[in-house]
């Protein structure tokens, strides 16, 4: 038997289970010695309460399951990063699962998750409202979504970013180092609402400062060769001037522009979203559209420790992105 | 009340809960209308049976703890997204958590994984003998050590890298590229078993292949400026190629070198551990020793799946580090 149960506590030390259980929750008339022997019996098989017991009594277990889309994205590790770090100074541990940008994983992790008996749920949820999701709904457990929401879904508060400031100032910046056109590139909008916001605040900004017909947008899926075919349209469309609304597509246009001999900063400027070590690193480094990715993680775990505690529902929140120009946007040629 | 129990599903179908619970589990005699109002219930419930029951009787709980130091190092991001993606394809899911590389927080992460009744634990541990580890050791909980192993912990199988033939390759392309003197940069040792094992290795090979007058070896903690004046006080000394055995240690250099305006491959050569993605991105690239992360995550796993199933216990393995050249080792001056 690998786990360690009150029967187990009540056969070493001798005693019954009702005694032993009065004995562990101070209830009851207890003998020092009989407290003492329970206590080196629990000592001795290093017994654990179990947190679904405790969870009765207390209605707490302190877990949280945070699901992430990809820790292996520089911005969700930071993401997820912060969530863990605010739960954990509240004296909560944090379950990370993974989706992998997949519905069925993560409704696996869900579903796991729900049947653990965790006191709440942080989600960067995919695009549909599936069948997981609606069970964590129907369960009246605090839940948040964190950077992004579910279609369908309501009464769950959001923490996400405000693109608007920061897509202007980025747009302002491209127009006065001389571009005339200006391109977006817009990842894998499908599923994902925060993406497709992204685009919408860049139609509306870059059509009033730089011209309708003057601004180019695309798409891509999760692959390499849907960038370079992306990047190969806009090059030919004129287009010399890119901001990228997903950072995995900035980082491998970068690779492929780098590998054709082409030069970030004087033959393509570039922005990206998301303010990652890797864009402050490379030379030269990447002007960023930040999401504050420290802050929308901070606030979103403080908007379910309020959860949990009964203070408060429902109030979403936006950070707002903030431009940081630095040597990858050059002068039009 | 959050949480939907039996109960609640014995008084929706208008049954005993003992009924609710035969129904469930197919044993004894139910007559197909009980069955069918049992289904119902459930259904529109959202029962999911608890774990911890299904546990009991099956033994399984499906689900996996794994920790690892910091998801923000690419290193480990990776690893248990390889972790991840072989547990999940047996039909497991895992819980991820981090340490932060420190001890308490290990510790915590355990203790609440352990009151939750899990299959068992795949860890990257801290250097010392805690008293969470100890307490998983004792439970007989199948456990796993990928990439390092905790002082004083016997039996508990370990999947790591054998840094000798990567770092003896390493080492000859340094040489071969003209350099009489070499230094390493052996990270935030104290914890890491495996780091220390890569300096061993290197003081080991290094004596052999460059003479041992010509060997300097430097650790660092996790800050910058350790980094900074480790990185100093080894140029002071001549040595103009350096190999790093921690990758953030690498990643800090090539930022102060460049923030300098040293050029990597030209004013120093460089080779870092790890086979990163922002060392095939930064220009030059960086020459690395690659631990095949992912083999090490996939044996990991299946190792922890074959300890679950009985089949075997305890075989650590060791997967070869590979070098990879590229073209942050230049001609010495």
């Amino acid at each position: 038997m690998a786990y360690v149960t009150i029967r187990d506590v009540a056969q070493r030390a001798g005693i019954s289970v009702s005694t032993v259980s009065r004995a562990l929750n101070g209830r009851g008339r207890i003998s020092p010695e009989t407290k003492k022997s329970v206590e080196r019996a629990v000592e001795e098989l290093n017994y654990i309460p179990d947190s679904r017991a405790q969870a009765m009594r207390s209605s707490k277990t302190k877990t949280v399951g945070l699901l992430v889309p990809d820790i292996r994205n520089g911005y969700f590790a930071d993401l997820a990063y912060a969530i863990q770090d605010t739960l954990f100074k509240a004296g909560y541990c944090t379950f990370i699962g993974t989706s992998s940008e997949s519905v069925s994983l993560q409704d696996s992790f869900i579903t796991s998750i729900l049947s653990q008996h965790i006191d709440g749920a942080i989600i960067v949820p995919q695009g549909e409202y599936s069948d997981a999701l609606h069970l964590l709904n129907t369960r009246k457990l605090p839940v948040v979504f964190v950077d992004r929401t579910a279609q369908g879904v309501e009464g769950v508060p959001l923490v996400d970013s405000d693109p608007m400031p920061g897509i202007r100032e980025a747009l302002n910046d491209i127009k006065d180092h001389g571009f005339a056109k200006v391109g977006y590139v817009s990842g894998p909008i499908l599923d994902s609402p925060s993406l497709q916001g992204r685009e919408y605040a860049f139609r509306d900004l870059a059509a009033r400062i730089f011209g309708e017909e003057h601004v180019f947008v695309e798409s891509t899926s999760f692959n390499q060769a849907s960038c370079a075919s992306v990047l190969k349209r806009m090059r030919q469309s004129g287009v010399d001037a890119l901001i990228f609304g997903y950072s995995p597509d900035a980082i491998r246009a970068i690779s492929l522009l780098t590998y054709a001999g082409e030069q970030v900063g004087k033959d393509v400027s570039i922005v990206s979203f998301d303010d990652l070590e890797i864009f402050r690193l490379i030379s030269p480094q990447i002007s960023v559209i930040s999401q504050q990715v420290q802050e929308i993680g901070r606030r979103g775990a403080e908007l379910f420790l309020d959860m949990v505690d009964g203070k408060r529902q429902s109030q979403s929140q936006r950070v707002e992105t903030i431009y940081i120009p630095r040597a990858s946007v050059g002068q039009a040629r």
